[in-house]
């Protein structure tokens, strides 16, 4: 997430009840989690094992529960409960503050844009010239669609990330990482009926020009997808992932976080991809490999009994 | 379903026109599909292969097709249609009576609950304290939400069962059996985006508190889910189903009817759980084995080729 | 599509601006995609490899890009480009007026019917007797909905083909096909919530009387399924399949496009249909076997190991 304006981060010391350490003077511009930060943004870690990790990405402004080390210019910000303090710059900075009506004042929609009955729009949502957005779609707060988007009947677009910090010590064992991302829609996009494109968590859902997407299909928070793909029903898509330019995805394809999808790629139906793979290929099966080798896996595996009587044979 | 108030056995014989046999003098204090009965419920049985069992359950009245003996203390109710007395029963006592505004005036909802534009909530809905629910969602009669719940968008918490009784005499083979019971989501329970809970067939659904779902998540009736689970999106479980504390599906897992997951249990994404499965242990597969033992399986499978090779030298 | 009356070649002609050949007298009563023409309709054929398979359909008249030979009583219609002629003529005598009401006066509703809140019923859309259409359902333009017929929440009827018609040269790679055809649910049929029926492409998508799904499923465009079929959750059917009687399919199932899948077939939770398959068996996998034959499989394949050492002991 950017902040609005830039912040000092004195000021976010102060809300967070941390001692800074290092540079005193800088001003951060966002905050975002690991996997997505940029230069001026806050971070956290509260595990050792990701302290060197954190200290030495992108992000200028540390939240740590140990001081340490810090490069020159960048700062930490020492607290008890790095998460915590995270959560409280994302509730200050991004409130929670639902819209009662079904289409915010604070949005926006193109000429020629038509938004049909039982769609609710939420706050600071932009959408862009000739769009249609069926009966009862939700979009939530502080999305961004492009022109000649359509999104049919039922689909959620800014759901929040389904993602947990763990705490074994309480009761309750998980805690809510609120989500401060956004979904970015580009132009000609096309989104089935019963859809959910999760924002990101502290970055942006983008779902790239031209792609078109089928009904029951689940896309992840902070999910980077290309122009041009083509992913048929009841597919999902984890977190933190990227899929590269002209992708077909057929069918209940299951997709891991934080992996690749390179360009061209075809995925056939109910295959699970579990690490990354290689563009301008086709796979199949879970976890996927190239098509062909599992083809050819399906004929050794009928071989078997074959093997076993000219074993027998022998004995 | 517990009735309102208990109900003398002979109201019962007489609303279903049955002769009763037996404890004339019991008194009803509710109904229930035989998985789920307790002392006190009704229960009905139309097929000789079950009339010991349904005797011989918890349950203190049988309707039954045929007289027989009866345990001291309990009742038969003679008819000679038990399913249709049962449906009369349910209809009687659980009519459907759908509330045609938004929020119904005979729900509740606590303090600092959030219900957004396009939720609908259902009669006899009791919603506790500090929970969100998102637009669109909808939250059918008798359900009971507890406190610091959220529900995402387009979310349907009380669709009617999928449980048919077959009547291959006429041209529509499938009757439904009428959905009487409840869904009961405890404290701090959150469920992400078009996911759908059925209610009970004559028991509850019950999603134990702390537990999460992610989006596109289907829970059939009569479920039980314990606390502190995770769940990924497109996972599906079936009906009358326990799934124990701390159990972690990963996406697209399917969960058949009637068994049971053990605690602490990890079954990885696309993996199908046909029987009940020991907890502690980490699964995979369709059907699922203990993932270690999956894993070598597919070595074994890519070995085939080079057994098949030593195997022709020998020739 | 069938016209509301019968068009004049004549007319599709000067509206396309097309060059007429042969029967220049015809009367155009519909137009539809190549899988579903019947006599009297219009169809496209853009590519000279399914020229002789167009002229020689049922159709009547043909959209075509190139003169050439034509039966006795057809007429040829020759345009630059096909596709964009069929989106020109489907526009025109089916356009997208989408009704900004909750309930279009357009539509009816027949007596003992129930439309319960947050539902949409847009143009043209024709409901039975002693229905039930749960909250916040979407049923959308031209739908014809039988008697008793249940609808549970969230679901969608009538959302648009996944149907694309690829342009490489554009930065935009997909156009979609506007889809005019309709969903027809026959008597006694029952969906379950938050569920997808696509509209056809041009002709109808059929659910036959007495059929039930259960929640979260997905059917494709122009897909005919027949009488008292059961689909468990989250089952898929791809576009232009045909599903006969009695068809049984366990959840999560997978169907390709195009293919049939015979009367009182059952397919087990997780399988994948890529071909048709005849009717009273049970099949199994994915892509799927007879289930019995997967099962042997699956011993055959835990005795890999067995074998490796048998031959081990041979060296």
């Amino acid at each position: 997430m950017h902040f609005d304006k830039p912040v000092p981060v004195t000021t976010i010391a102060q809300l967070i009840g941390a001692e800074i350490f290092g540079n005193v003077n800088g001003i951060a511009t966002g905050i975002n989690e690991i996997h997505k930060v940029e230069n001026g943004d806050l971070v956290f870690v509260d595990h050792p094992k990701y302290y060197a990790k954190c200290i030495n990405s992108d992000a200028t402004f540390i939240i740590i529960n140990k001081q340490t080390d810090c490069p020159e210019g960048k700062a930490l910000l020492v607290v008890d409960d790095p998460f915590e303090a995270y959560l409280k710059i994302v509730n200050f900075y991004r409130p929670f503050e639902p819209s009662m009506k079904m289409f915010s004042d604070t949005s926006s929609v193109g000429e020629g844009t038509v938004i049909m009955p039982g769609a609710y729009v939420g706050n600071y949502v932009s959408i862009g010239k000739d769009c249609i957005i069926h009966p009862n779609v939700t979009i939530l707060d502080h999305c961004v669609i492009g022109d000649s988007v359509v999104i049919q009947a039922g689909t959620v677009i800014g759901s929040d990330a389904f993602y947990y910090n763990k705490k074994t010590n309480r009761d309750i064992h998980y805690k809510r990482m609120n989500s401060s991302g956004r979904v970015l829609i580009e132009n000609a996009v096309e989104i089935g009926a019963n859809c959910t494109i999760d924002r990101g968590v502290s970055h942006d859902t983008i779902i790239g020009a031209g792609t078109k997407l089928d009904n029951l299909i689940h896309i992840g928070h902070d999910t980077v997808i290309g122009k041009n793909c083509l992913f048929a029903a009841q597919v999902g898509i984890a977190g933190a992932t990227t899929i590269e330019d002209n992708v077909i995805l057929w069918g209940q394809v299951g997709v891991n976080k934080t992996l690749t999808i390179g360009k061209d790629a075809i995925v056939y139906a109910q295959s699970g991809v579990k690490d990354s793979i290689a563009g301008g290929k086709v796979y199949f099966g879970s976890p996927v490999e190239e098509a062909r080798e599992k083809m050819k896996e399906f004929v050794w595996v009928k071989r078997i009994p074959q093997l076993w009587n000219k074993l027998m044979e022998k004995e």
